[in-house]
């Protein structure tokens, strides 16, 4: 029986960029459903005393030239490095919530990151979530002042919680069956452990 | 032109665990060379002030399944989690220099993880260091007391330069024609490169 797929992700990650584009075709061509799970990543790595990515390592370098060249492949351009980190990412993560809750989430989360990538707008940025909104048909001061209230932090604390009782500790993460599986190259993993 | 593959690892990583025991039959299936170089990445990890693989935590449990998974789809059946880390790595990594200006470097490297992740004989300790040389032919007194040598010391202290040169923060990684993949699972991704 072909399981779904949780798609664990902070819409402040930079390999999610390449998730986020493809998928929704990968998952929908293997007949998987895709259920979407933002979650605040940022507050498990402070837990972990861990930051992947820290400015002018040999790691970070790598990381973007490693994007790039995936994007290359993917047939995307996006101007790289982009700005990097996202200090408004637990917005941009109860944004992303309240989008998946009007079907539109992963077109959102598209969105968001054509603006940070390929315009260099920050993820959760008035700059990035205007237009990314209004490009999926939703109306943006509605969306970002329904991502102050307390029940929409709840939801994100919820989740948050969901993914360390799973050991979730980077993202994306997609989690089938009871297994786990990190990061946008396992994705085909997760697909085939989805549809065994 | 076909370019040859720089296998840049240490000894002490788990990932390259899988890593040995595949790029010898990858590499020689699609006529690549393949050019060992052992490097102490320890060293670069304490440079960046970075460890990957604390115990008990998300990260490290999901590490060992991981690799379980993999192994298992490779016919493998390590004993897992193997004792970790290795603190004598740099001997073990000497050891492999010494065993590659043999003619058997990657023989004797598959032969130490074995050793390691099957019988749980850590990395650099002398009950792996001496049933992994004799596997693979070499006299064990003759090679440790080589690897106490300050030539062999300055041999690795060379290579570690040289990694830090190339941007190389990770391990296995692989150098072909100045593009760096980093990665067990970017294996596939270098072959590719070095034949294109």
């Amino acid at each position: 029986m072909t399981q779904q797929i949780e798609y664990w992700f902070t819409a402040g990650s930079t390999y999610n960029y390449l998730t986020a584009q493809r998928i929704g075709q990968a998952c929908g061509q293997a007949g998987v459903p895709l259920v979407l799970k933002p979650f605040y990543l940022g507050d498990i790595f402070k837990e972990a005393g861990f930051w992947p990515f820290h400015p002018d390592t040999a790691r970070t370098r790598y990381m973007w030239h490693d994007i790039a060249r995936s994007a290359s492949q993917m047939g995307l351009s996006p101007t790289l490095p982009a700005p990097y980190p996202a200090p408004q990412t637990p917005l941009a993560n109860r944004v992303a919530f309240l989008a998946d809750a009007q079907g539109v989430g992963l077109d959102w989360l598209i969105a968001a990151y054509v603006e940070w990538f390929h315009a260099g707008h920050l993820a959760g940025e008035d700059a990035n979530l205007r237009p990314s909104l209004k490009a999926v048909g939703l109306d943006p001061d509605e969306i970002i002042a329904a991502a102050q209230e307390p029940a929409t932090e709840a939801a994100l604390q919820t989740l948050t919680q969901e993914a360390r009782d799973k050991g979730i500790f980077g993202a994306p993460s997609f989690w089938v069956d009871g297994e786990l599986f990190w990061g946008n190259d396992r994705l085909e993993a997760a697909i085939a452990h989805a549809t065994k």
